[in-house]
């Protein structure tokens, strides 16, 4: 069955440069990019008027972040222009350990989408955590067979690599053995740090937040994964590498992007507008998030429109606007005018299910479990930066006689963390800034990467119910105000996922979204999302788990009180 | 062992950028690009400066054309700072089959220079010919399994492809499914047949010979190699490729170069030299001749100085002359101050030996074998293009009645081919123009792809006294008048390659080189290079082989008589 899209304009990403052509396709590969009369097709569609474009390619996501399912999520991405992404279970992982693999793994099998895994190699992220498996090294090779698996995923122990860990060289030795790629992550590690994090094998970053740091990695042979997410936006910082020469060694990637953010702004075509809106290359910025991406995972004959190449590729009403209208995936049309035709979710057997539907364990929680006790005036607070992942320090007179501590005047909150896999009754407990909360209590069994239950609170009770909610669902997220639940996100699927349409599950996360809001948090802090992070112990400085406050730079615990 | 490189500038081919920093080495590997003291290595290199940049890759050589062993070759293209190679070994393979791509395979163990091999697609390179060998899918299969083949080398069968010719399809098919790579030869080729060549799998060419048809492979997805040979000299036509983005999909390769050009112009950093005198970017150009040659092979962790690289780099005493003074491979110094240190041979079997050094099986030759039939006064004489493969027809009327219809002062002379493996006693004759002899003959037993002798002269005696001379040299070149035999070089390793050293070697091909000279032909139109070419049947449009002449486009033997 040969198709030809006749009268299109091709975006040529070898050349950076557009050309009025038309283009054969025939079974899923494309056979030609020249003139053709109808007679040498079975079935054609007229795009004049229209741009042609290879289907864009997302290099690091975490399918959990996005709540959905493999197949919602590909629903949700195709009808922007995805046509591939590259994933890394590892929040998942982090909560079934293998059992999530594999779950990510049959889930996403078959797909319009191309779902390409990368293995998660810090689970637990560090030592510190206390997540729901361990993967080690053994655990990870027999995945590798698998042509689906590229490599090993985001290596955030940098702190290991460099000091030369043998667990973790380990992991790295074996993925580079089996002629896989090993990704990166280490914000704000530089000169001869990393050096010695680059020469062990790690080809990329996305955890760059400036120029300078972007530009160092460049120059020392990584990729740069310039990430758009919901917290950590960093593509506005990271503008000028939208030029040469920094563009050719360049991706564009979301890696964790709320439903509702994927539903209303888009996914990678919402980078390359925002890209083209700041005066940049949009032939280039779709080269970046095209042949390179396939480039930097040795995809082959992926991400080009050119003979030879596979036929995912994209009909554009504008170019400016990356205004996607149909899309293929091998050669098939998945979303016609705007509109996905419809996906069939891939059959899974019931013990892989039964793993990841059932992964709490842990007591009923109550109002004095979040009294803190007062062992001194002056405390930690961990203090949050809006946009970033990054968080700071910041030492705080406390005022115990008033609400145990909490202080809304200067946004001064409760957050707590709570052991859910074992029931080991282990919980951290700390104050934040920069959520601003002005009542009531939010929870959620997201928070990176052990994804134990974290609470933030106005006050002892509404934290005990908003933890409840979340325990009674087996994973979700919730906001609570004067003991009433006011809003509620059930995540099934290892307290991290829902079993709900990408449409329904947006409309209960934008639910529960502005009912946060209407207590007092803005947008600009993404609440639920920043909160998500404040327990993941690999990004600088202060962060939380279940045993207390957690010093990042120096990898251990500290107290509460100074 | 820690190896230190101080204060150089190095070239960074990320950025195309210079930048001042030490360069520390340790096992084979770069570990950083930094500011270093002296106690953190084990020996210290000053080069205060100097130029550090990563080594130079040939991405598409035939060694035999070198007529050196591939020790003898190392030694003389170190020196001028190539570090890598990939060769075709089809040259011995049409005369010696899979023992002649064994003997380079043993041959090139564990040199200094990186080996690279594709298999040959094409022995012999099309069905009219008489080669010593036939290679077939099968044969090949099994050498995909050492680490240093790449892939499949120049599919010369375009016609094959392009027309679904099975066997042709079938080679193809076993590089890809090997995961390996597929080299392209398709000179002129254009418009959809090139679309179809693309789209079966061939990702390179090296026959471009005008900006235009290289920029439609660039567009097309294809990597093209800018050659620069002997015969073939394309670089100054495609000169323009070196533009941006053009730049960014080509690379630079030699071919087929004769050891004295090697020994007296260079090797790859005499193209860098020669773009750089054009005013194009040197960085650029080192870009193109390291990184992108290794991306174009799929070479991971070669062609850059950063870390994690293989320590494979030069120190240039001057950027703009490429001026290689010190040259590293694999982290050891090989060459020292424009001195190569000594390289072992690798120690070959008797039995591979036996296979390639007795390859010759033919009668001797009498002065009446090159007295041709006066059928018609209407002859079809092949004229040479300089600086090209490609030859043209041109209709003459010969006068037999003078010297059997040689006409020195229409620079017509006989050219004859003849059959030296089986001793068929076949052989081809024919009239050629653009040699420039005046008197006496040559021959060799270099005639692509078969390398059956080849022999052009002015007078029949003097041809059959120089194809005798080859012969009972058991393989080599030969330049002959009045019977007396003026100059010989001694190839007798299949009839391509000597045993002599590169600098012995070079001395001889020039004493012969000067002979022909002598005797009439010019260095422009380089004789022994192109008499070597006018037998090979994949470039257009007349040639000639053991049964005659050859229409390429038709792919058919063709009277030499109109």
């Amino acid at each position: 069955m040969k198709t030809l899209l006749k009268n299109g304009t091709v975006v040529n990403v070898f050349t950076d440069s557009l050309c009025e052509k038309d283009v054969l396709i025939e079974d899923g590969v494309i056979i030609g990019v020249d003139s053709y009369t109808d007679t040498e097709a079975d079935h054609i569609e007229d795009v004049t008027g229209k741009y042609i474009c290879p289907g864009f390619i997302d290099g690091h996501i975490h399918i959990e972040s996005t709540m959905m399912t493999p197949t919602e999520l590909s629903k949700s991405v195709l009808i922007h222009g995805t046509t591939g992404i590259v994933a890394d279970p590892h929040e998942i992982a982090n909560v079934c350990g293998k059992a999530g693999i594999e779950y990510m793994l049959k889930a996403s099998e078959n797909l319009p989408l191309s779902v390409f895994l990368n293995l998660p190699s810090c689970v637990p992220s560090t030592p510190l955590d206390e997540s729901g498996a361990t993967l080690t090294a053994e655990d990870l090779m027999k995945f590798y067979d698998n042509k689906r698996i590229l490599g090993l995923a985001e290596m955030m122990n940098y702190y290991g690599v460099v000091n030369g860990d043998k667990d973790v060289l380990r992991k790295i030795e074996d993925a580079l053995a089996k002629d896989k790629i090993v990704d990166g992550h280490a914000p704000l590690l530089t000169g001869r740090e990393l050096d010695k994090y680059v020469a062990a094998g790690v080809q990329s970053d996305h955890e760059c937040s400036s120029f300078a740091e972007g530009s160092e990695r460049i120059e020392k042979g990584q990729w740069v994964m310039i990430r758009q997410g919901t917290a950590a936006r960093n593509l506005e910082d990271l503008i000028d590498l939208f030029d040469e020469p920094w563009n050719r060694r360049c991706i564009l990637v979301t890696d964790d992007k709320h439903p509702s953010d994927i539903y209303n702004d888009g996914h990678i075509d919402a980078m390359i507008r925002m890209a083209g809106a700041k005066g940049k290359s949009i032939p280039k910025a779709i080269r970046m998030a095209t042949l390179q991406a396939a480039q930097c995972f040795g995809l082959k004959r992926m991400g080009a429109v050119a003979p030879g190449y596979r036929a995912d590729l994209l009909v554009l009403n504008s170019l400016e606007q990356v205004e996607v209208r149909d899309v293929y995936c091998n050669g098939v049309k998945v979303v016609n005018d705007k509109k996905v035709i419809e996906i069939k979710e891939p059959e899974l057997d019931e013990a892989i299910l039964n793993e990841v539907n059932n992964t709490f364990n842990v007591e009923k929680q109550s109002s004095t479990d979040f009294i803190y006790p007062e062992e001194s005036n002056r405390c930690r607070v961990i203090r949050c930066i809006p946009g970033q992942l990054l968080t700071e320090e910041y030492i705080a007179d406390i005022n115990w006689s008033e609400n145990n501590g909490i202080d809304l005047n200067r946004d001064i909150l409760k957050i707590s963390v709570i052991e859910r896999h074992r029931n080991t009754g282990h919980r951290g407990i700390g104050f934040i800034q920069g959520i601003g909360l002005k009542k009531g209590a939010i929870a959620s069994s997201i928070s990176h990467d052990s994804h134990n239950i974290i609470v933030i609170g106005t006050n002892a009770e509404d934290m005990a119910c908003v933890a409840n909610c979340v325990i009674e669902q087996g994973g979700g997220c919730a906001a609570v105000c004067d003991g009433k639940v006011l809003s509620k996100l059930s995540l099934p699927i290892a307290g991290l996922m829902a079993d709900l349409s990408a449409q329904e599950l947006s409309r209960q996360h934008e639910h529960l979204m502005s009912t946060i809001y209407s207590m007092g948090s803005s947008e600009e802090v993404a609440p639920l999302m920043t909160m998500a992070f404040i327990s993941l112990t690999v990004i600088p400085y202060l962060k939380i788990n279940t045993f207390g406050l957690v010093d990042v730079t120096e990898q251990k615990q500290i107290s509460l009180y100074v």
